[in-house]
């Protein structure tokens, strides 16, 4: 009759690895069916039952407690392999003992392998803060492979890190590629000219794997923990990373990957990588955009789009660091006005232009909150759909009739503060049949009126017409252009073009504190990896198959396996 | 010394462009500096305002009233000016009166054309539901220029209509194309076989035209009003629309287009979208969508990327009709089990399966909702992520250890209701140095167990690695491929499979109901365009110069403009 034997032991500590193995070998011994090695967790022992194992001997063990159950045909076969228990621990570590000699700690380590610029830390998630917390005291980066890990402790260690110019990985950070050399669970992905940033695991790896397998590859890959993005974290280590890319000369596009993340700080980090001079490609999952790019940005949705975006951008000949000429305003000047007659025109122009400027008034805005008090007052940035139903009470819509566009343009073009005009011309069958003669007139003499008072008004006209439109498409156009008008075909174009100039005058007005950081030294992170590795042997070993140097450091719990005390000791040390 | 003269007419009725060319006509004459011809509307007095004009005796104006103001040098010129106004009125009159006989009722141009498929539309906002009603009566689609219409009546006009197979487009409606001919504002473009439905004017103008720029043409452009993607109105014409162009031979590419739309109605018509069998182009303003393409969708946030995708998907070599094949399964299998050992590559499937099946329960959902309460009992739809850290106390990470993962495929397996097992094999260094070696065997297993209790199980492997890795990754293919399992690389692909494969059984066991509307018939849509235009001239004059044939109707308010009186006796002669 099959019989289930259980043993707890308390208090032992054996890492994942030996118990995996160590259950694998019960589990061949003659006459049994099966067999459990697991810490004592509800999770742990609900998996248990679900193999009809979980007896109720074994139900009172706890979380800190090493289970052992075996299931064999009979009790002399469950007994005898229970027995084997030691035996068969000691002969896996003795295996291990075969081995060079390893240090106990990782000062030790530290002092054997002076270069080592990294610490990889795969111990249990509640000893994993502790001896992440010495990595950081003794200067290097983590690579904080554990899981279980508390949000308290992420955050006090990344922000501990950030002020020396460390990085802390993780926790929970499955993967990274540093010169060539991956950490914990990382892809052959051959060099190349892309960075990537994840606070992703798998997202990272697949991201570089299709890299590879598109025949680019990658200068650095950099995991970040899952929960980087979340609000209490608030993407510490993504921002480092985005920081130590964009320093990187090497690096020609960087990718940023990301779990769900909190919209809040995706839209912080986005932010932040406005500014790096090089295109970014974003896919940060379920993270939803209304515009698939924003100057350099490019965001993708899967992590397939994400590494043809990147590979397609290498060899890009856009130029993200130019800054529009603004020297031509005079001190004041720094509002647009945008005056459409289509009303969807104008809804896209809002849409592309919350990209660049906080706050767009309008009579028909996107976002209610912004919705002028008076259709006919102007406020700071301010766009117009003069079709709206408000304007159209026994007048003609503005595309048939230009006056009241006429009048308010002059209004606005006499406001000091103004810099920017920006208008649409619709041609076509029903429109009115010569725009041009009238509007450029009009727009000549603002040009000419604000030049006289020491201005410079800028004057972008979107048309949109055919070469067949009754209008004659090419002579609106030479007539506008001669007025003094910038011309676009493209609607979102245009808005660009005139988002890049306001917000570059607003920066002017009103600089970016650059944050004060400490950034990672790139000499030092782009010289050979060497680490240091405490918890999985395995780890150690994939380091030492990929020539990197690499000490593992012969790890155990302190006395009593008293995290708390480790981490208070820890912190005392550091004072 | 400069003077302001006001004239009120009270309850007279002229048309926009009269009023226009009287202003003007008013402005041109000696001694005068401005003039304003409005309805005396609070917008319209406060511009009035804005140009000096609202003296005290024109603010009594009623939104009713005609107000008509002149801006003098002197007395004597603005009292001139305004003596004038009667015969500058009748001299426009005289002018129009020398063209060919016009009727003076909808039903005389009916018989005068009786080929009109189409009524235009633009009479002041107050009158145009009426004279909307009155064209349905008489069979006609609707063009429905006007705007100031109430959404109440859009709403019963739309319904009305749809129910005898006619389109209203409107109101507020300012463009369409149907058959080369442009109706209101509307521009040049060639044929071609890309179809546009737009809740939005110039939005539909900026993609024809783009699409007309880069070398394609249209077979139709239908405006549905700006206001038909709105909860209330339920895009009942856009649904229409789209029906129309699913069923028209010529188009090969449909583009919706639409202002900031209510999600849920944006979403029902992605959703009609789904089944139309050919590639659909979506661009609604600010509609944020986390996914780039569902099957034949495609996404984009731009007219001009619109336009753009549209050409591309043209020569599309993808059949967008193929479904896929459930014969293989069982009655009763029908649900999805995901055993994903990459945290972020599950996530990536729940984003992508979110648009093919009603629910996916997990232990680490996109939308909390939807999370197991236990995460060991798959529920319905199940996918879960096996590397969370509830199951990685004192237990290797499921990329490392396969136990968990094979446990759970065999009782997934086992359930009679499962169609579907969807996993990851995630290589590199770190992981499994031959996961292929026991995932395999038990994918073998667990199919020849389905098999021999009658059953198909479909399981579908996503192998994350490149041909460097360790494992060697056309290996471990090949030997997951033996086992009977289908092979992706691409995490996106094989969500996008699996979810096309659930969803088709799910519809053969909850077919979903066809609409009942009544279509729109396609022979008589096809044939050259005739019209009968009600309002604006110039919309007659437009479609006679664009070689349609039209009849303009000499329309004029009823006696006393009463409006609703107008509304009452139309219903009333419909029944």
């Amino acid at each position: 009759m099959a019989v289930i034997k259980v043993e707890i032991r308390s208090g032992a500590y054996y890492d994942s690895i030996i118990l995996m193995q160590l259950q694998r070998s019960l589990a061949d011994q003659p006459g049994i069916i099966d067999a459990g090695v697991v810490m004592g967790t509800n999770a742990n022992k609900e998996v248990l039952a679900q193999s009809g194992m979980l007896v109720s001997e074994a139900e009172i063990a706890g979380a800190d407690d090493l289970l052992i159950v075996v299931h064999g045909n009979d009790e002399t076969s469950a007994q005898a392999a229970l027995e084997k228990v030691d035996e068969l621990v000691s002969s896996r570590r003795s295996h291990a003992g075969e081995k060079d000699y390893r240090p106990h700690s990782m000062e030790t380590a530290g002092k054997m392998l002076p270069d080592a610029q990294w610490v990889l830390v795969s111990v249990p998630g509640r000893y994993a803060a502790g001896v992440a917390r010495q990595a950081i005291s003794l200067n290097k980066h983590v690579f904080l492979y554990s899981d279980n890990v508390s949000l308290e402790d992420e955050i006090s260690l990344k922000q501990e890190a950030a002020q020396k110019g460390l990085l802390v990985m993780g926790p929970d950070c499955g993967t990274a590629i540093v010169n060539g050399i991956g950490l914990g669970f990382a892809n052959n992905v051959r060099k190349g000219p892309i960075g990537i940033v994840a606070a992703s695991g798998t997202g990272l790896q697949q991201v570089s794997v299709r890299i590879h397998q598109m025949g680019s590859g990658i200068t650095y890959a950099l995991g970040t923990g899952g929960r980087d993005l979340s609000e209490a974290v608030h993407a510490i280590t993504a921002l480092q990373g985005l920081d130590l890319l964009a320093r990187d000369p090497d690096t020609k596009v960087i990718v940023l990957v990301s779990k769900p993340p909190s919209p809040i700080v995706a839209d912080a980090l986005v932010k932040a990588a406005r500014s790096v001079g090089k295109p970014v490609v974003v896919n940060f999952i379920g993270y939803a955009t209304a515009s698939r790019r924003v100057d350099n940005i490019f965001f993708a949705t899967t992590f397939d789009e994400a590494a043809e975006l990147a590979i397609r951008l290498i060899n890009s000949s856009d130029d993200f660091n130019v800054e529009p000429d603004i020297s031509k305003f005079a001190p004041g000047q720094q509002y647009l006005r945008g005056l459409f007659s289509g009303g969807t025109l104008q809804y896209e122009a809002l849409l592309i232009l919350q990209h660049y400027l906080p706050v767009v008034y309008s009579n028909a805005p996107l976002d209610k909150r912004n919705k002028l008090g008076d259709s006919l007052v102007s406020k700071d940035h301010t766009v117009i759909d003069l079709g709206e139903d408000e304007f159209t009470v026994g007048r003609l819509h503005p595309m048939m009739d230009n006056d009241l566009r006429i009048r308010r343009l002059e209004k606005e073009a006499a406001d000091p503060k103004v810099a920017v005009i920006l208008l649409d011309v619709v041609l076509g069958y029903g429109a009115h049949g010569d725009p041009a003669s009238e509007l450029a007139p009009a727009i000549a003499a603002s040009i000419q009126k604000a030049k006289d008072a020491g201005r410079h008004l800028e004057v972008v006209a979107i048309v949109c017409g055919t070469d067949g439109d009754p209008q004659g498409m090419e002579n609106q156009i030479k007539m506008l252009k001669d007025s003094g008008a910038r011309i676009e075909t493209s609607n979102d174009a245009a808005a660009r073009y005139v988002g890049r100039l306001l917000q570059a005058i607003e920066r002017s007005i009103q600089p970016v504190a650059k944050p004060t950081m400490k950034q990672v030294d790139l000499e030092m992170f782009k010289k050979p990896l060497a680490g240091i590795n405490v918890g999985l042997e395995s780890f150690a070993d994939s380091l030492t198959k990929q020539g990197a140097q690499v000490i593992h450091v012969d790890w155990k719990p302190m006395a009593g396996s008293n995290e708390r005390l480790v981490n208070i000791l820890e912190r005392m040390r550091k004072k």
